[in-house]
């Protein structure tokens, strides 16, 4: 037993579940806590220029490291993240929301204090709030702190999903007696169960004529990418990843066919291979509006087994007491199952990029970026026209996708992206809209001022593009101004020594610009000057239902 | 009766009770509902850089027109805005959020769309959200949305709160027939309690010696200044206000004596006459923290009259069928109350900014803000450093003041400036610190092409230096990284020809820049370079507990 304020034990805490980044917003409430995280040496503080930037960095961060921690402040600060927020839960990516509030002794003196609704007991209004995209809600509390907090970090590890814990000042503060345990995350399942799952899923992998994997974005949220890979190896199945689950399977296994997204895959050959199987075995995925051509699946539903971590469902069994990490690794090592039936190899043939001096096109900046990235290397992906370019490129052994595929916040992708960057020290390369970039750009004092060396690829059409594609071309709620990017940089890097900014308009200057980038440990920001009607091939007629 | 789409029927109710420009962001689920309002020559969409930002513009907006109207999208578009509606509800400002949803045979369909929290009913979560910070939320039905949208517009108006309504895209197309009748706005109320209260009330002015008014913000919300001047001239009472009342007494008003703050109110005198006073007649008005010096209030509790729009409270009576507004106009018109106590009458001597070569400092800035100021101007402040130099600011006659003393967001004031010119085509005069300005100033695009002649006046020193005053002087958190602000106004306008930007130092520079903004039709950027350390008087000490 030893001596501590509850405040350095929630960091121990953090500290011990591999996050060695805090993000955030300072304000009065937490400026005491914020004392104990600047002292600590196994913590950075990560201050951002505004709560949902940093909402958003603190995602990008959890998707690489596993989970990640914000520090925002009362009333203010915790709701300007909620957007945020709500996307991690949305994608189930677990973020440990710390929020500094007012001291108790406030809320029992009935005082109005700023950054309240007008009432003494806002705090309430704010955890309710919360309760609706969080697994968990906590008030902090002397008492019964060490149990709260690690009761939250669990639910948080569970679930993958964020949760909520209101620190107030004078509870950060207070000194307890704590033992130094480690956190046991034991989980409950029913072995029976599993072996029920397993020994059915054999004898339809071991029937079947042509199987086929769809995995999802759990696999990469639970760890299991290289399991599933053992699985797909050991038994030859082919297996494709939805635009969700895009970076769960490594992309240059010759069992890999690539992403499917529902009857517009714009591979075609892809969506009948599925459509054609007798087995369909969708590991940790959830098919969502955008992945799915707006849920326009053919293959047989009767041939599908579903195996993710809420419910194990084929036939008419549905299980829910199994562990989902358990289960993958259980069917990787299972030297039983011996599938017998067709499989496609995929020779990918890299298409080289021979740079005219034509104007850009989607397309061609797809073939660009396909010969840029090397191993390790993290695309981050917005929502809008990119997301039709960026999920199909083929992803390098090792390297990591980060897109928002259901929750769609335009402008995530950006501040994400430092939070991948701080998680991997990899290559991050962002690739986003004009549209997406105006709702964030004040990250870039972050990322120039933090010498974050991510590239930020931004792609330039002067308008709602994707908005345009579905309603209201033409129309002057869809245009946007025009900005002169390179000046923005330059306000934050008047001296251009911390950033490279390059704005091209052929496919010479974008290959120059991408060979720069390549070498560069700076921020560098491509602007990359597109027309305004080119959409890449993948966008067209997605959306005519 | 006539046909009409329910989403038109809304804008027509829309520009009945005074909305003539809507702020927002457009997403895929409110497209259709956009070219209505586009196609509706009573209104003008105002699209913004993000949602927050549209957020802080419609406040800004209904605080001068009396209500506003905010369009997002579902999730991620209205999430984005919970901060800023949720200051609209701490501040008693009556904002109309709509918020385009998909489909209804979606949601019963199962489907998980973008923008959802993976399931079906997410829809469901948002509306809980929301409910914490509205006076009323709907989801409008084809068959009762007449009067779902009628309800909620008479929740706004008579709680001067928010409402949410979510318009499914299917609802807004759809036709119905309606009549063409205006709402009806007559409120329930007991005139027998105003009897009794006018009675109380008129016996205690009569028997006072010194008898003082207290006027806060919701004098300004129910549109009762005049009314409220009308009472303090007939009966020569003297009044002060709050920092949450300051603009709702005419400040050149002989019988105004200031802004009240408690017991660090800058001006003793002021505190003096309130804490010595036998009646003191608190109208609408609440007192917080910051505009109360942590509620050391001195004056005498047994002296107090409050009269609001919740309740009526002297003595032991609490009153609560009263209508506000109707009580404070029988007050100002009764001509029986006959006051004899004490008066003081003001008589400003204005002190003249002659500008030297010095380095400008906040006490400097406020003589010199104290002489820019004419009829009619209004004065946004952030919450800061600022407000302890805007708040003593003088204002000139019919001059508006907006600040969030109780809610305190930062970066507020910037947006909010951008909806209060265009809701009374004044000049806006917004000061702010670095800070705050980080957080938003992506809205510079919005301000420049749209061409927002609003002045703002940065106040520059590197830092958060409020929290410094706070606590963490000379801590990493507090300190921000130089911005070239010259160069970020030129990313928007590389022309130079929409905007003046300049960057002062000495007061002489102050001077010139302010006879700029005078007479200047444009946007013009008033960089003020501050001391890191140097603060207003008002703010010594203030956090001295
Ligand atoms: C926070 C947020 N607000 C609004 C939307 C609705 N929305 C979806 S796509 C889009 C436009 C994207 O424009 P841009 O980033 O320029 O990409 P483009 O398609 O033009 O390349 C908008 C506004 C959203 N998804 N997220
Ligand atoms: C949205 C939001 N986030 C955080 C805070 C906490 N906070 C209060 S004052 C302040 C610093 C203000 O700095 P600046 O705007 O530069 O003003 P200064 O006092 O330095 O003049 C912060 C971060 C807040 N009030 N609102």
């Amino acid at each position: 037993m030893r001596k501590i304020t509850i405040g350095n034990y929630l960091l121990e805490r953090l500290s011990e579940i591999g996050i060695k980044d805090i993000f955030g917003v300072p304000g009065d409430f937490n400026l005491g806590f914020l004392d104990d995280i600047i002292k600590n040496e196994d913590l950075n503080w990560i201050g951002c220029t505004n709560e949902l930037n940093a909402s958003y960095s603190v995602d990008g961060y959890a998707r690489v490291n596993g989970i990640g921690a914000i520090l925002t402040t009362y009333g203010v600060g915790e709701l300007s993240a909620v957007n945020g927020i709500a996307g991690s839960y949305s994608e189930d990516v677990p973020v440990i929301h710390i929020v500094g509030t007012p001291k108790r002794e406030y809320f029992k003196r009935h005082m109005i204090l700023h950054h309240s609704l007008g009432t003494s007991d806002s705090f309430g209004a704010y955890k309710k709030i919360y309760e609706n995209i969080t697994s968990l809600t906590v008030w902090l509390d002397a008492k019964n702190a060490i149990n709260q907090i690690n009761n939250a970090i669990k639910y948080a590890v569970f679930y993958k999903k964020p949760v909520y814990i209101m620190i107030p000042q004078d509870v950060a503060s207070f000194e307890i007696m704590a033992d130094s345990d480690l956190l046991s995350f034991a989980s409950g399942f029913d072995l029976e169960e599993h072996k029920e799952i397993i020994e059915d899923v054999k004898n339809k992998i071991n029937n079947s004529n042509q199987a086929v994997i769809i995995s999802g974005h759990k696999v990469i949220r639970y760890g299991l990418k290289s399991d599933l890979e053992k699985f797909v190896n050991r038994n030859g199945i082919n297996v494709v990843t939805t635009g969700f689950g895009k970076g769960s399977v490594d992309e240059t296994n010759e069992l890999y066919l690539g992403v499917y997204s529902g009857l517009k895959t714009p591979d075609a050959a892809i969506a009948k291979i599925i459509d054609t199987a007798d087995l369909v075995l969708i590991i940790g995925n959830k098919f969502t509006d955008l992945t799915s051509s707006f849920f326009q699946l053919n293959f047989n539903k009767d041939n599908v087994v579903e195996i993710s971590d809420t419910h194990v469902k084929y036939d008419n069994k549905i299980f829910t007491n199994h562990s989902f990490g358990f289960l993958v690794k259980m069917l990787a090592n299972d030297t039983n199952i011996n599938y017998k039936g067709l499989s496609v190899l995929e020779n990918r043939v890299a298409v080289e990029f021979n740079p005219t001096e034509e104007k850009i096109t989607y397309n061609r900046l797809q073939v660009a970026l396909n010969n840029y990235f090397v191993e390790k290397d993290i695309l981050v992906s917005d929502v809008g026209t990119c997301t039709f370019l960026s999920q199909y490129i083929q992803l390098k052994k090792d390297m990591k996708f980060i897109m928002q595929p259901l929750w769609a916040s335009i402008g995530f992708s950006f501040p994400a992206s430092i939070g991948a960057q701080i998680a991997s020290n990899s290559k991050v390369v962002n690739i986003l809209g004009d549209g997406a970039f105006n709702m964030v750009f004040n990250e870039l004092i972050t990322v120039i001022n933090k010498q974050i060396p991510i590239t930020t690829i931004l792609l330039n059409n002067n308008g709602y593009t994707i908005e345009k594609v579905i309603h209201g071309d033409g129309k002057p709620y869809n245009e946007l101004p025009k900005v002169n990017y390179s000046q923005l940089i330059k306000a934050f890097d008047p001296e251009g020594e911390k950033s490279i900014s390059l704005r091209v308009t052929n496919e010479i200057e974008l290959q120059e610009a991408l060979v720069i980038s390549r070498s560069s440990d700076k921020f560098v920001f491509i602007e990359v000057c597109l027309e305004q009607n080119d959409i890449p091939e993948a966008l067209k007629g997605f959306f005519n239902k």
